[in-house]
């Protein structure tokens, strides 16, 4: 039995979900591929930090968190270690890069990608600016140190959508994508449709958690603009960044224009598309138009929809269906597994 | 570089859309990963065969059939190998079923599958057949052989669904499935939607290839029992056959059951379902109303849809849009490809 040392940079929602699934189905990964898989290293913002080279108690962790909202610093495992410690000195095979986004400038994720695969660790990244941001510079980095570097969850979670491309849809060109990825913005012009006010939509919103603290990243396209870029990067090797995306948001969406639509046959959705001009990537996020009744329009609520346009597959579309946190958890968990995968 | 050795059994639309597809993709796959595949067999049912083991000029070969309408039986390659012949005693890798489908018996693909996997042969099949009539028999005999064994192109062309399953959904428990899997269906109902004669339609839909020339495995929905079959039995290991689903065709739909469908705000769909009662697979195919502007509404054309609900990603819904040839070739090749990228 060999083991696999993953080290965890952050332990919100979904990192916890993802431990679960780990210590759900560890035995069936032991029985299936001889590995072990243990974590080293916990990080977390303002909730403490755990190290034990030997592995952590996952379960015990993750109770502490939920219970009392923060590691138990009287605890054996307890470390001041910071994630960028962690990173440059822990013992860990596997990077989980999980830390709160800054759509603006991809950090610290990057910077702790670049620092674990430089020391020629795996990365597996849940965070989407890296790869809105850096991906090119990252992947050159994953290549030149011969590691592995999966992130699937930055676009629809455990979806997959990456995998996709790297397994099945090999040796196809991808000539366009399409897409709803922003199920906030989705969700606010659905309920303005029915007739409510902006801040009535946005407050309610926030109550049953469709709708961030601070709505704006999402309201103004910057979030469905860092996934589409993520996907133009990778599947259609873009090299853009979040800043090079045609980007406008819904916030000057008014009642009436939805009425007019709706007097049209027609409904309005925050649309991502990427395509090819002049053997150059060009990408959009802007409210459009679509016909009632047209696949993109029923796509509702907080699901998210990726139309994959091929040369030799045509076009594909994979919708997720309203996605709670434990899709997040199996997407890291698949990026996971792939390396153990490829590690047998 | 290695060689891998190919024997095509069939050589139909989807064959040559194979051996176009792999002719132009040879130099990449040679790049990629150090082997050359070569084709050493092609039997055909009255088209003439082809022999060579150093490999058949492809190219030629697709020319022939497609000038001539058969091989030219002067050619050097020429051959009176039957099918049956090339698989027992042909020199080649990997078997690749591509023989017309009998639907009620999955011979003689099923016959040729297990000889060549017993021959210790890998073995990809475009012919749902076999894994509607006889799938846990040839995963059997592929595991005691240590031999690999596809079907991606059975259910939706080269649309990945079995693949995401083996690749992405590894570890998720498939609880659910459902879709719209027969095209000719589909087109007939939209069509008599729009008020049309049913043998109008079905004149119409031969003269434009979207009707068989016999439609009644399709109308009578054995099409689709015999893809919810192939699909229960792989995702969800229901070990069924197509004489277990319960099965009701569109031939006895009226133009008025789909007004009264319309008066209502619904449409009648052939859908596909396979779900778990006391731990057992329930699988049936029949003509269902569906609500206007509902996901599987809006499944027209000869598009189709699967939906996979699993226990760790929720639920997932793939949509294939109007495959041509070329989706059914790249299936047969994306599934030569999974075993070079295993051997390598």
């Amino acid at each position: 039995m060999k083991t696999l040392k993953l080290g965890l940079l952050g332990f919100g929602n979904a990192g916890r979900a993802f431990a679960k699934i780990l210590e759900d189905k560890k035995q069936e990964i032991m029985d299936s591929f001889g590995y072990n898989i243990i974590v080293t290293g916990i990080t977390t913002g303002s909730r403490g930090n755990l190290y034990n080279a030997d592995g952590i108690d996952l379960k015990k962790a993750w109770c502490e968190l939920e219970g009392q909202g923060h590691f138990n610093k009287a605890g054996s495992d307890y470390s001041q270690m910071t994630s960028m410690e962690l990173v440059e000195n822990g013992e860990y095979d596997v990077i989980v890069e999980m830390t709160p986004l800054d759509i603006f400038t991809g950090q610290p994720a990057t910077d702790h990608l670049r620092k674990a695969m430089g020391r020629g660790k795996h990365a597996v990244t849940a965070n989407k600016g890296p790869i809105a941001w850096y991906y090119n510079d990252l992947k050159k980095l994953a290549d030149k140190m011969d590691v592995q570097f999966y992130y699937e969850t930055t676009v629809m979670d455990g979806t997959p959508i990456f995998n996709l491309k790297d397994e099945t849809l090999k040796f196809c060109k991808v000539t366009e994508i399409n897409g709803i990825l922003n199920t906030t913005t989705n969700y606010v012009l659905e309920e303005l449709a029915k007739g409510k006010a902006y801040d009535a939509v946005i407050a309610e919103g926030k109550k049953i958690g469709f709708v961030e603290a601070d709505p704006s990243m999402d309201i103004e396209g910057w979030d469905a603009a860092a996934k589409v870029t993520a996907l133009l990067n990778v599947l259609m090797e873009a090299g853009i960044t979040p800043r090079d995306v045609d980007r406008t948001g819904i916030e000057n969406i008014t009642i009436e224009d939805i009425e007019k639509a709706n007097e049209q046959g027609k409904i309005i959705k925050l649309l991502c598309k990427g395509t090819l001009e002049n053997g150059q990537v060009v990408a959009s996020v802007k409210p459009t138009l679509v016909e009632q009744g047209s696949l993109m329009s029923v796509i509702d609520g907080t699901s998210s929809v990726v139309q994959i346009t091929t040369d030799l597959m045509g076009k594909l579309t994979i919708i997720e269906h309203d996605p709670e946190l434990v899709q997040t958890g199996y997407g890291i968990f698949s990026d996971v597994l792939r390396i153990v995968r490829n590690l047998v």
